[in-house]
């Protein structure tokens, strides 16, 4: 098997026997212009939880001319809409409150999540960097954190929620403190193309400034080069419906996102034009709890997680129950998915009440579900059947039999798990409240593979030099499921990890 | 989303304001030589099923000087050692048989294995080709067929066995035609490198005649200008545990793989380096049938394959049963990895005689096994387990439990299928035959994203001009899991379309 890398060939082809045109290369790689419009020490691609964790750190390194390019209105991307918790295993708020948990735990747990196929060194590194990224975020950073919450899959609460309860919790903080290091955050500026060297270095990148998404030609082109090299901390492609058809068929233009719209991974497609390998690419997760009725991420997830177990979800043509309800976000998108049109939930107001209204969905946001449409009140189940277009006797039918199944605590169809404060979904018991669920493209899994310098890696398997990769836009890390919060660390970690190799990188 | 492809920079970025200075373009990309060695018509780089199809198509077409290229020193890669069946649906041979089939039936069965994600337009165009191949091997290659088998997963009979009951009974004949067509097939030749023009269109390749695998360096460069492109037919990387592991971190220097030792996979790297897509990289498929003490595929499958479902399957360690022994390749190879080192699986004579000794396998073969230490005789169950290291009170223990659930015809543990003319495995039954099972990767489902005119696509989806592929180099055409005999269809129909995109392009 050959091991030599296809970076290393200009030496060996020029010694031998054929000569070498010069100026007859492929047009493919971008080159190097005649004059660089700007200089800069470290050029960072992407305003998340990586591309700013990376220029603060950069920052703290003493590095001198930091500059984070951003190709849409407003900074970031789809960190700023997460859920505003970061894993960490071992910190004194764990400690507290009686948490006992490890490094070790936490990377068994990524591995037994990536069913074996999460790139261990990739989550050694992450579980070791936990607790000290954690720290950071609240010490160095400011971020107030407000509870340790659970997440499925994990061996122990370890999410650390922040109190905004979302992304911007972090984020926010984090754009202060780049301004006040007087790092520029560049909006509206986006990666065109990344520039190499002639020895296969990259060294600079095509940007256009004044970029108006998603107009490819806008903006003003500028050459940028990048003393240090280039970090993409671009995110992944979940609304690139023909990127991600590629990876799996399916995710064709009936499927939403959850995500951001600049979540469009040509970031990657330009490091694979340079030779950069991909992993995992197929992985591309589906949250199986949005509504088509609503836009993203949407309230309808806040409803349906706590509703498992409570109320049948159903295919509206046949009125039959199809999966599992309480089965894991894969399990629950893959069955809707090949059935091929939005399902339907619904459960009795009782089980509603108790369930989910005033817990994880406070009462404002109930009223806004029925409000906007996304969830209808029924007075009886034959309306129910009525409004989506149910055969009535069977809904009936099956209706009947989950309440059965409820009350036996047994599922000898799905095996769908049951809990002792549900309540049988009767007429008795309602009204009826009735949703429609459609999965949407909600995390890719797969990017750019990366060692655990955060450094890109070629098809060979060798180092691109001067090209770093953090966060969603690299693959390896979660392998096939992703646990709940640990992208946030993966990102910051793997983004701070990224500044450190530009730091020591001294190009050969 | 921009969609641009980077393939179509060069002038656009000639005409903005930077200029560019020629010669420092980068060195990933290998540059055309002053002066070609050699000019072709169509390279084909491989001699398996794929590039032989190819390379015949394409002189049927009238293409004038057809090359195959080999890095090994004996033509047909892994293709020789294959089972030697191809699938085709609705064949007179199949209407004699009184086998109803279509293309609609082999098309839902090749999407319904790849699990949702196989590329629609590659599972179509094998299944309408799938008759045509046939009558083409049969009537113009002069392949004999045995007889039409069944294969798991299909849902009629539709693998046609060659008389030969391997590969070679279709190389051989396809290497005959090549010989009186006069189609050169070049041993020991390299592909080194790709070249591309300065429009991003692959013109020819940098080789090495006379090389030995697998020394880098070894053999003489040569420059080949190829017209009409080069088609890469050079199979898959199960050999090379470096690539295999930045997909599937599990399948380490452990296993080994059914694969001929040529199975590295330098030609997908080589597309990679040019900004190729790879898609499912990451399903790598193992068999779970090969044991540790013979090399290759061997013929423990053979053994292995008719026992499930009369012996047991066991952790030496624990003596304890760890996974369903009648499930698909897929749960059986998963069990035994995540276990971390071989397991036992044993049987008692009768059970062995009634369903595996004269049937699929020889009594030659049986002799053969035995002969060679791969399994093993042993008088009682105590010898067995001190032969294995089992402990033997747990393995007693579970060996009764094991024939209880035979007697019972149902396995509350694993939901192992039995069969009615099992017999319990005891002594009375004895003597008991051991073999151990280790599982070795052997195809790789991933590669090369092409379309279904055999071109490769690009990272962005755009076509690569003059590049073709076929076979196990490229991915898409089986998604998750590929049904067994397609792969063969995949190869041949693929490799005949690239001849025809070939002969039909005109560089832009």
């Amino acid at each position: 098997m050959a091991s030599i890398s296809r970076r290393g060939f200009l030496g060996a082809a020029a010694a031998s026997a054929a000569a070498f045109v010069p100026g007859a290369a492929g047009a493919l790689t971008e080159k190097a212009p005649r004059k660089w419009d700007e200089t800069v020490e470290y050029l960072i691609v992407g305003t998340g939880f990586a591309g700013l964790a990376s220029a603060i750190e950069a920052h703290t390194l003493g590095m001198k001319n930091v500059v984070v390019i951003e190709k849409m209105a407003f900074p970031g991307g789809n960190s700023v809409i997460n859920g505003g918790a970061v894993a960490a295993a071992g910190t004194d708020m764990q400690e507290k409150a009686g948490i006992k948990d490890s490094a070790d735990l936490l990377y068994r747990d990524i591995l037994k999540a990536g069913g074996g196929i999460a790139h261990p060194d990739l989550a050694r590194h992450i579980a070791d960097e936990s607790v000290e990224n954690f720290y950071w975020l609240r010490d160095k950073i400011g971020v107030k954190f407000a509870a340790v919450t659970y997440h499925g899959g994990h061996s122990v609460k370890r999410s650390h929620s922040n109190t905004a309860h979302q992304g911007s919790g972090f984020i926010e903080p984090m754009l202060k403190v780049c301004e006040k290091y007087g790092i520029p955050i560049r909006m509206r500026t986006y990666l065109e193309a990344l520039i190499e060297d002639e020895k296969g270095r990259v060294v600079g990148a095509k940007i256009r400034e004044g970029y108006v998404f998603p107009k490819e030609k806008s903006g003003k082109v500028k050459y940028v080069r990048s003393k240090k090299g280039v970090m993409l901390a671009c995110g992944g492609f979940a609304q690139n419906v023909k990127m991600r058809m590629s990876h799996d068929p399916r995710l064709t233009s009936a499927f939403g996102s959850t995500n951001h719209p600049g979540a469009t991974g040509e970031g990657i497609q330009e490091a694979q034009f340079l030779g950069a390998n991909t992993v995992h690419m197929d992985w591309i997760q589906l949250g199986p709890w949005t509504s088509p009725d609503e836009q993203g991420f949407g309230l309808c997830p806040l409803l349906t997680e706590p509703l498992v177990g409570y109320g049948p979800m159903v295919d509206p043509k046949t009125a039959k129950r199809f999966v599992m309800e309480t089965g894991n976000r894969k399990v629950r998108a893959d069955a809707i998915v090949a059935i091929g049109h939005p399902v339907v939930m619904y459960a009795c107001e009782k089980n509603i009440m108790n369930q989910a209204v005033g817990k994880n969905l406070s009462e404002k946001m109930w009223a806004e579900l029925q409000k906007s449409g996304v969830v209808h009140k029924f007075a009886t189940l034959k309306e129910l059947a009525a409004f989506y277009n149910i055969p009535y006797d069977a809904l009936q039918a099956q209706n009947e039999k989950f309440n059965g199944y409820m009350k036996a605590m047994k599922d000898p169809d799905f095996n769908c798990k049951f809990f002792k404060d549900g309540v049988p979904n009767t007429e008795a018991n309602g009204p009826f409240y009735g949703w429609r669920l459609w999965p949407r493209v909600h995390h890719c899994m797969g990017g750019l593979e990366i060692n655990n310098k955060a450094q890109v890696l070629d098809a060979r398997g060798n180092v691109i030099p001067g090209l770093y990769a953090a966060g969603e836009a690299t693959g390896g890390v979660h392998g096939m499921v992703r646990l709940g919060t640990v992208a946030v660390a993966d990102c910051m970690i793997f983004g701070r990890t990224a500044a450190r190799t530009a730091k020591a990188y001294k190009p050969a």
